[in-house]
């Protein structure tokens, strides 16, 4: 059976060393496959074992507008690299054209991270690439090493989370597409920073998601929130794992992406004698010892489950680091915030020395939100395999009125918390604006097309908040103003008390860097105690 | 939280050292529980924390009939040691009352089991443990060491393979109960017979099923081919893994079962940090440790993924042995078998030569049946860690006219198979009566009373055979006379050339036990050829 290359993308339309396009598509279902770049332009694509399809051909060339045609049906190659319309015709990409200038850059020790969050739409004024470049400079003096970008793959119109994306390989058109993606990592680079990026392969998003027409791509063996999980290990599934192993490699090598922050790896549900995550972690590993540049596999998780974050060799998934979203949790509810949804299961500072001393809340305790007993010590872990914060996407946006900290918590609060996240001895994130204290929320927006998935859309948000008895309506996630409302306010930089939180962050972060105790990150030497009555943990 | 005890059972009702019954109930969504002994006389339990129900009292003895009442409907008890009728009352039965002879016992060692399945209801004459008691003396002259028993948890009726089952506590009524199976293994170890038992944790029968009606015993997380899937990672998992857990101690402790058959164990699906089969493996070590009896925990699983199999220390599931069935699959292609239904995926004495060489045929290899990868080669397993078969009762009792080889191969062919089961390097199993070339089939038989469940199993059973086009209509597997057919007749046992055969098993057998190269089940010292051409394997 074809297998993944380290060496290069091999699946939708690719470029090779002599500038022919060359084709591979996966669509065991079709009889026939064919290429269509004009209407009276059809080329057949021959057919391979394992339902895979190929062509080398003169007449694509980077730029070049395609469809896919599988038995008689036209649609975008779910591989695509430049997919501006998810409903249109997809557009190919030469991912060697780019002239690299960061010859000289190495990815810094994971231990050194020091994480901003940011969704590139609403960062910067402009909502590009290009927009998030001139701020670079903000974030170098603030201290940060690695910028985080929330989902990057195209999604239906111009505003999303990027949670909704439904081509993996085609970066989102409106932020500036593939060539914008690699002249920022460029920059980045030359800038002294990492760049990570966030990469979801749990589900696809319900709009223009043309993969069933393809292949097997989902499986009912299993349920996730977001309806049939992908298919990681039922029948057909070698062409499904080898897609988003293509895919995570692709960032890596082609993008030259830093490390990747796997969404939810919680909801990819694979029985296989080799989980999907073992799989990529493999062939990352293979691509490091080839081109020298290391890479790192961070996950968000929420099984409490140290067999993710465990070595290869003991058996584990082999990822680098993952979200705790314990930490967080107990420190909101630590510093006054409300105990409802799924803030129910945690009680204060107590909670916040677990999550100091064991990395999780729940390592095998009882959770009475789960119904379960839950977690298990990650004992053998290091702190630089878990990333901590305050706030971030989830936690601000999930919120009715998308509030930050800045409207929940006083100003003193707020320093406390971020004290606790970069004095840790974990791996701190920052969300986007935090730093100065922003005071605009950031809401949940989308931009779909279809009618009936808007107002789908609407009714889940609202539902979603039934938990929370919060008061006030959602602002409508359609709207274009609530996308605008979340962009960052720069003007407030200057501002008192905004530059005295600015100088106070950078203070933090400057200190976690030259203070030896605070940057070992070994968690055998750190240990939390806790008075409960006076609320102190030292 | 209240955890497993490896001293005694504690579900259910048991005796204390005093003779006072002890209840305990796992009922959460009840608001009352309450034990009905008499139609006039209701016991209310006390409520303990995490939906226990909790009771001590006097006036229940060995032998009280009694019912469950949660809120005001009545069920029988589901950890019920005696339930003659699975959907009347049930009956106390104190665990402690036999008298065990077995004292200088001890388990044998794993590689030396020479492994006999068998079928209470069919083995016999009268189909119960008594029946099957005078029977070992045929089976010790054979070499058999250990005999390994369908499942005997109560099922619907007086016929069934034990699939059914849905009370895992009860033994069979129509075997002989509890106290029968406590007889039986008392005489096996006297006569140096080792007891291995089915047990089936991966689903509970369709008829008498009323888990439900105590506690979230199921999730629709999962699917399996019995529909939803044992709730073993869903919330309130906690109290259905303890009932499992105990009901797996309960075997080893209190009846001698020196090793437990787990059932299809690839449809139990559990995400959590602990996989239920590592819990139980936790438990028995416990068990072992504190008794200085050895037991072993051998499971059916068709995943071919070592990790089953491998120790905990390695975070394996640490199950000693698994089922191969594609040792089973190869042999009988090798053997001139017919290629349909789920023999299409092997090719011959090749995959036999796998199969002795990797334990499985497909370790990493592509499966057309499957439509994926499939396995991963179990390298560090030796060879006693995989039990082969050239028939089981799955493999007989799932064709359409349930025959055994003796139907199906010649008298050579059938000698040539015993001898690859009985030199290879691994575990080798017998089905009842395959060491005599019994002729009658053993067919698929069930004696369910609703109706509607029974046109169900007959249209099932149709459609199952779809897949092999075999000619003639099934047996009606309700029908008494189906099961009458499947016993065996112990008559031909001196009749030619039966007794030639069995003068045959107990040579081979012999010479298993004699050479030291047979014996040491040492993967690593043992290498399969295969000469496609001639047909030959060395």
């Amino acid at each position: 059976m074809d297998k993944v290359s380290i060496d290069g993308r091999k699946l939708g339309v690719n470029f090779n060393s002599v500038g022919k396009a060359e084709v591979l598509i996966w669509a065991p279902r079709a009889e026939k496959a064919t290429i269509r770049i004009r209407e009276d332009q059809d080329i057949e694509l021959g057919k391979l074992d394992y339902g895979y399809w190929q062509l080398t051909t003169d007449e694509i060339h980077p730029g070049s507008r395609y469809r896919v045609i599988l038995d008689d049906q036209e649609w975008p190659d779910i591989a695509s690299l430049n997919q501006p319309d998810i409903h249109g015709p997809s557009f190919a990409f030469d991912l060697r054209e780019f002239q690299w200038t960061d010859q000289q850059w190495q990815n810094i020790p994971l231990e050194d991270y020091i994480i901003y969050e940011l969704h590139t739409g609403t960062f910067s004024p402009d909502g590009t690439f290009e927009g998030l470049s001139d701020k670079l400079d903000h974030l170098i003096s603030l201290g940060i090493t690695a910028i985080e970008l929330m989902p990057v793959a195209q999604y239906p119109g111009n505003r999303n989370w990027g949670y909704d994306g439904v081509f993996p390989f085609a970066v989102q058109e409106s932020y500036g597409g593939a060539a914008g993606l690699q002249k920022l990592v460029d920059t980045c680079h030359q800038k002294g920073l990492a760049v990570i990026l966030d990469v979801v392969y749990n589900h696809i998003g319900p709009e223009g998601n043309y993969f069933e027409k393809y292949g097997p791509f989902f499986t009912d063996k299993y349920h996730t929130p977001w309806g049939n999980a992908i298919n990681f290990d039922d029948a057909g599934c070698y062409g499904v794992r080898r897609f988003f192993t293509e895919n995570a490699l692709m960032w890596l090598r082609d993008f030259h992406i830093d490390a990747l922050r796997m969404d939810a790896v919680h909801a990819i549900k694979d029985f296989s004698t080799k989980h999907i995550l073992q799989e990529i972690k493999e062939y990352t590993e293979q691509l490091i010892k080839k081109n020298g540049r290391r890479h790192y596999l961070i996950v968000e998780c929420d099984l409490n489950d140290p067999r993710f974050i465990n070595p290869l060799s003991k058996a584990g998934f082999g990822m680098d680091a993952q979200w705790t979203d314990e930490f967080h949790h107990a420190l909101r509810i630590a510093s006054g915030g409300k105990k409802e949804g799924y803030y129910s299961d945690f009680n204060g500072i107590g909670d916040l020395a677990e999550a100091f001393n064991h990395g999780y809340v729940y390592y095998g305790r009882y959770s009475a939100q789960r119904d379960k007993l839950f977690g298990a010590d990650p004992e053998e872990n290091p702190g630089k395999q878990f990333v901590v914060f305050s706030q971030n996407h989830d936690q601000v946006g999930n919120r009715i009125l998308g509030e930050r900290s800045s409207r929940l918590f006083s100003f003193e609060v707020q320093k406390l918390m971020a004290a606790t996240v970069l004095i840790s001895p974990f791996l701190p994130m920052l969300f986007m604006g935090e730093e100065y204290c922003e005071l605009n929320p950031f809401l949940y927006f989308v931009s779909h097309t279809d009618p009936e998935l808007i107002s789908a859309v609407r009714d889940g948000r609202r539902k979603e908040f039934a938990a929370f008895h919060s008061e006030g309506e959602a602002p409508d996630p359609q709207a274009e103003d609530t996308f605008n409302a979340s962009k960052l306010n720069w003007t407030l930089l200057k501002q008192p008390p905004h530059k005295l939180m600015l100088n106070y962050y950078s203070a933090l972060i400057a200190l976690r860097k030259t203070k030896p105790a605070l940057r070992t990150l070994d968690r055998q030497q750190c240990r939390a105690t806790v008075d409960e009555e006076s609320h102190v943990l030292i």
